[in-house]
């Protein structure tokens, strides 16, 4: 059913559509490449939501080329009237021949209808090359339409002993440059970056991505339960990216200091038993606000929460060659859990490299359905 | 001085010589190819103590095609009669026109002396080529001659968060088969292990390799300062492998019920100012007694005091993707150090790899000087 064209094509497709990996949020990374066998007459990816989708910028590239070609796309082409026209249409005008998507595009908006709209009209479809690979690139916004919650994925750093910081709460500079700088790269591919109110009143950090240029800046979320965000906290006055606070105070007055800055918006997740925010809603609720990559940059405590709640589906852990010893703070405050020990475990390695002279340690959740 | 057939020929030479890396013990792991240009005409490597070494297993494959050849030996031929004639006049009587040794040998024995006895002879001689792979092979051995120390390497086992144990004790399989299997493969490299009285109380270990068949297993060695080793403990009835007791009790009475098993040996390190046995004196006298790879299979106590010591050259760090949380035991009984944040690690990440859902990190000494 696919040859080795069709491989070789698709798995440029694919590497077309992770350039847009740090700017198509809340759109998903998509590819295109049009060919006449195994000749490459256009090619593009999508930049950013309200621009062209990547088969417009191939379509451009080929012109007449495309008359009888062969296109790769990474993802269902469109048949809805968006803020751009539908890209089934706009194949179907082109000459195309044969359409081969990695995989179709779960969107209701969309399921199935792009291709069917191709079939109607003469062209030849096929689905399912490299999906495994297009599914991984678009793991964020799958989730956030199959399941109606964020692809969590959540980052910690931690000495060669498992040590955050030492008991005093000082955990600057555990790991080094390359890995900071990669959590630069782990942030800017996310569509958002949540925090505690414990790190926002310890660190005032900015949490955005400051060691490259980048056309977007993910939203930053404060779970603050008690309302307790200063507002002159960098996440307040720095107005580079969006500013979601979680919290459970449905008082407006209280909202206001917030409201009065455009970049702030608040949202209100119900209560657990705990009188803790129920994350689980605030997913439902994130999710709906199109975050499909959710980064977890947090202290023990929520870490802790996060990982009981059973809605991580990714750890990235970065450890150091360091020694902090005892009583220096651990990455995860639970209870212990003796079942840990017999049972399989609930992580499975995914990989694992030298950045610098620390280690990242990426684990995926063993039963995750993404 | 030395071209792509010298690098080839010295690569297969130590690729031989690692043959031996289960059984030379405590010689040095040696291997050797003669050569007609591009063309092997013999090869061998040491195998065990006692038994020929590497050339001489090398100059009987190749006969008369030795005369005019190049011999590549890993390690500078002996010059002394100890168990086995002198590989360098074994050299000579072969017709070799040129031997090229990866390093020369320090044992006060040889260092220099059967280079010299080859030129005097009026071969060709060459030292140096690919040295650094040579001495790596032979960490132990080298360490053993030259600092008159063994090459201590510390394993260890934790879960992700670095948990050892859970807080009653229990430690069973926080990691998997392809860890623990690995773990059989490092004693077998050892020239012995070294556990704590803690851990034969607790877990009555046999510290042998029982996974593959070997050669030669490694001695044990119980730190047990005040001669508490139950006497029908494994490590004393199980004849496998010299057993040593390395306590501060000089009773001659008390150390009787051991010393009737001929396996089993009793050393008398000198006591450090905590009144715990000197653990530098303790290297000193293993090295003494030819013990040149060591490797540290303890608990978080003993651990923390090796590490303190500054004796411990090498980490291995099995960690499991498992979450054992708050108050499980982690890996090393130590202060609290702050001056760990702030200072570049005192460990050099050398190697992290996947091994079943585990990850093996291995950290040499950053000022190591092996």
């Amino acid at each position: 059913m696919f040859d080795q064209t069709d491989i070789q094509m698709m798995q440029h497709a694919l590497s077309l559509a992770r350039l847009g990996r740090f700017s198509t949020s809340p759109n998903p990374r998509v590819g295109c490449v049009i060919a006449q066998g195994g000749q490459i007459v256009g090619q593009g990816f999508h930049i950013r939501a309200g621009g062209p989708h990547a088969e417009v910028h191939a379509l451009r590239q080929a012109g007449d080329f495309a008359v009888g070609a062969t296109a790769y796309v990474t993802l269902e082409p469109c048949s809805h009237y968006g803020r751009t026209p539908p890209c089934a249409e706009a194949l179907i005008q082109s000459g195309i021949k044969r359409v081969v998507a990695a995989m179709t595009d779960p969107n209701p908006l969309v399921a199935g209808n792009g291709l069917a709209m191709l079939r109607a009209a003469g062209i030849e479809t096929r689905s399912g090359l490299l999906e495994h690979e297009a599914r991984t690139l678009n793991r964020g916004f799958l989730s956030r339409i199959e399941r109606q919650r964020p692809f969590v994925k959540l980052k910690c750093a931690a000495s060669l002993d498992g040590k955050t910081a030492l008991s005093d709460g000082r955990s600057q500079w555990i790991t080094g440059d390359a890995a900071r700088e990669d959590v630069q790269i782990l942030r800017a591919e996310s569509c958002a970056v949540l925090t505690g109110i414990g790190t926002v009143l310890a660190d005032n950090p900015r949490l955005t991505v400051r060691s490259f240029p980048t056309l977007r800046q993910p939203a930053r979320i404060i779970l603050d339960s008690r309302l307790q965000t200063p507002p002159d906290c960098h996440l307040i006055t720095d107005t580079a990216a969006p500013t979601l606070i979680a919290t459970l105070i449905d008082d407006p007055e209280r909202h206001t200091p917030y409201l009065q800055q455009p970049h702030v918006r608040i949202i209100r997740p119900s209560e657990n038993a705990a009188g803790q925010i129920d994350l689980a809603d605030l997913c439902r609720i994130l999710a709906q606000q199109g975050i499909g990559e959710l980064m977890i940059e947090a202290g023990a405590t929520l870490n802790g929460a996060w990982l009981q709640s059973g809605l991580v589906d990714e750890i990235v852990y970065y450890q150091s060659a360091k020694i902090l010893g005892n009583p220096a703070r651990t990455p995860f405050a639970l209870n212990e859990q003796p079942q840990a020990l017999a049972a399989p475990a609930a992580w499975h390695s995914l990989s694992v490299e030298i950045l610098g002279n620390d280690i990242k340690w990426v684990l995926a959740r063993a039963d995750s359905a993404a």
